[in-house]
């Protein structure tokens, strides 16, 4: 986020800051913190603010565990390894089963094998790889056909069926880097996204025999990213990969000089459902043990980097939030319960089965959170929920203002993961993180734990931890607010 | 170049400018150039910073030639392409034969096999690229060995034999960012790049079995750069290959924890020697045909990347030079060369058979220009000779001063190609260039036409046009310095 963006939201809080301190609704009730609390969160802060513990986590699920696609080896080790440092602990620990797709990458190249002024014999090479879905592969000698470029879905729709029938569509809509420049990354995600998601169906529709999507992400560095793209039982199911953004400008600029063929081979595989698991741990709560707080990140990742900001980092600083209490011996009044959700990536399934085996006690569901934006420098909270809820936690964002996080601001992002707690009127939260450089690196080969910043790690750690400490701890009840459900939880 | 570092720069330029119009020995000779030369050097630049040429040259060599790895189908229809562009310009051209190795490269992957924490049945994939250079392969089931990581020729050469013999190293040297934001971005590869020149010789030295290389580059998104190694007879010849900067660092990682095992598959192959050109295009000189005043870049590239900075517009900058002059009817004095060397990336070839034919008629050659960094926004012009070269040049740094590249300073890197010439005595030049990204894209996959912005190709293209015209039609002579020869060209 830009400074100028934060700053106008810091003026923002700090003003309902001092509202809020002296509403007279507040000062009838008994506050929701105490000083002597509120010093307590300043401990939890100071204490994140060095510890290693999170790094130190984040690098053993990359290094040494690996890529954590869901139904794999590592993954399955992933989940052993997070349930053991919990229960190291001190933690009550829960393998809670989640049936899981289990995709695996095949081979995956192409090539330019005819264009204008192609020198005899020779050929350009289109780095590609192969987009997460059912029944999304070519033959294992691939497929050979032209090209249509389009830039937008209605540069699809305006064209005639039989210019798309046949043929390879290549969706080729940049990645908007003014936006993430602005401050507004997610919404860049967001635009380019749609058509990785999207794409493949919406060119099946118009009769072609695949889809290329051009890399949802910022960087130009000839890297591909992975992704879910869609799936329709009703139209035919073509191959779908992505390509570099490089990749993809290269064959708009050849396909307007005359016919582009392209041979695309991508082999992936949906093998037969394995038996993942949620990590579910549990430090209980003194007072109310039923009500329970969940501090989370997703434990799978994709398959071509290792995982790093998307999600090692938002599991390890979830274990983080438990491992300073533990050993700071502050007892949380709630329970405070990590989640390390499975399949994430591949189809929320982890956050699907929790939801459906807790529905009947969402009621004890005081509050979620989850960390699943990397782990650039957090600054504050989003907040999801009812409109109280900012004021209510202007005395945390007091605590983390130290170290840059004090805005508290609405957004109902605040992770896919516990988007079913959400729409069941649950508050969730997570952190507001400087998105920057994060879809630079997200579901590439360049996800790596050298992309993490110990330092900024420690921050994303700090407001993890004392955020959970406080919804933990805080005397009243906080507002519930029912969302709709939105259609991809549907 | 930052712009604190252009500014000192530019201060000390305007001092000799205006030192140099008063100084007496130049008052009394005939001036160099008259008015009338500098309003035409002023036509050419204003041409320049207009004209396409040079982008649309880029395009074709990039996009639908492709990669012109010397040998290559690709390398010859270049050389084709580029005689006819210029017989279209009216040029007199030669194509002179070089005998060229054609290397191509094979398969190419890795695998930890064996690491601390290594989840049963996985492996961690190691990117990696072949480097060129003779007897270079990994039989084709590949070699499986321990690794050594070092962070320097010295740390290696304190290591016990046994702690090397029988393993592979891993040379893990950071390229140096902070020289590159200080404007040294030359140092900073010169520093990295010795390991990938001479890195392979060291490990097998030492009785390694292969060396691995961290990427000379600046970039750190899973890019590997590729580029040549050295060849020892008299060493056993083991494989060489760079890896990526975040390959490098997870191996020291998880070689610090304990044992890690590697599997190397490389297998490049040496062809036998094919018949391949400089392209030699003469616009002859109206007074002074049998000078020569050589305006250069390479035509062969790396096989990775298309070769658009490195170096398809160097080329395409010195076609324009020719280009303006025709267009505009301006005669230049002196004969114009361009030459488009061949095989600059495995050993300098064709310039090392120029040097050869032209030995005895060096005395003819009056200057000669190369530009080889890219198309960064010019700074000015390197100057590689007698001191004095920098005083005389002050009135062309006022024409290209308008267009921000007003910069004359002393550099004895002109530019690989024409450094024969240079040792013969002749005064040789290069545009300074902004490399702040420029290693970022050296050598890489992400060496593609978008990395090159089509105004500063402009402003390059104005700078080489300048100087080229300017030199071939200056009234004095220049001074002549033979340089010693590097290690290198002996």
């Amino acid at each position: 986020m830009p400074k100028a963006f934060a700053s106008a939201f810091l003026a923002a809080v700090a003003c309902s800051f001092l509202m809020s301190l002296v509403s007279p609704a507040q000062s009838k009730a008994v506050a929701d913190w105490t000083a002597s609390d509120l010093e307590q969160l300043r401990q939890v802060q100071t204490a994140a603010l060095r510890d290693d513990y999170a790094y130190q986590q984040t690098a053993h699920l990359t290094d040494n565990i690996g890529p954590r696609l869901a139904g794999s080896p590592q993954s399955a080790a992933a989940v052993q390894y997070v349930a053991d440092e919990l229960r190291k602990l001190g933690l009550e620990v829960r393998l809670q089963k989640v049936s899981v797709p289990y995709w695996v990458r095949g081979e995956e190249r192409a090539e330019l094998v005819g264009y204008p002024g192609q020198v005899p014999g020779t050929q350009q090479k289109i780095v590609v790889t192969a987009l997460a879905s059912l029944d999304n592969a070519t033959p294992p000698e691939g497929i050979t056909a032209d090209v249509v470029v389009v830039g937008s879905f209605a540069e699809l729709a305006a064209l005639p069926r039989e210019k798309v029938a046949g043929k390879i569509v290549v969706f080729n809509e940049p990645f908007d880097h003014s936006k993430v420049a602005a401050g507004f990354a997610l919404a860049a995600y967001g635009e380019a996204v749609a058509y990785r998601e999207d794409g493949r169906e919406a060119a099946a529709r118009a009769g072609a025999v695949a889809a290329l999507v051009r890399s949802a992400g910022g960087a130009e560095f000839r890297l591909p990213h992975t992704g879910e793209t869609g799936y329709d039982p009703k139209l035919p199911a073509i191959p779908a990969a992505a390509v570099t953004a490089e990749d993809a400008e290269l064959m708009a600029r050849l396909a307007a000089q005359g016919p582009v063929r392209l041979h695309l081979v991508v082999t992936p595989k949906l093998l037969p459902n394995v038996d993942s698991y949620n990590v579910v741990a549990d430090l209980k709560g003194t007072a109310h043990p039923e009500q329970v707080v969940i501090v989370s990140g997703h434990l799978d990742s994709w398959d071509l980097g290792t995982g790093a900001l998307d999600d090692g980092v938002g599991v390890a600083v979830s274990m983080e939030a438990v491992e300073l209490l533990q050993r700071l011996h502050l007892k949380p009044k709630r329970t405070i319960r990590v989640v390390a959700w499975m399949a994430e990536e591949t189809g929320a399934f982890g956050a699907r089965v929790y939801a459906k085996e807790y529905a009947g006690d969402m009621a004890n569901h005081f509050a979620a959170i989850e960390t699943d934006l990397g782990a650039g420098h957090p600054l504050g909270i989003n907040v999801s929920g009812d409109d109280s809820l900012l004021a209510r936690l202007q005395p945390i964002a007091g605590v983390l203002q130290s170290s840059g996080a004090g805005v508290i601001r609405p957004d109902e992002d605040t992770g896919v993961d516990i988007t079913p707690l959400k729409v069941a009127g649950v508050p969730t939260f997570s952190p507001i993180q400087d998105l920057r450089t994060y879809f630079d690196y997200h579901h590439t080969a360049a996800d790596t734990l050298d992309k993490v910043d110990p330092h900024e790690l420690q921050e994303n750690a700090a407001v993890v931890a004392v955020l959970a400490y406080a919804l933990a701890n805080m005397n009243g009840d906080l507002p519930r607010k029912p969302l709709p459900t939105p259609d991809w939880l549907k």
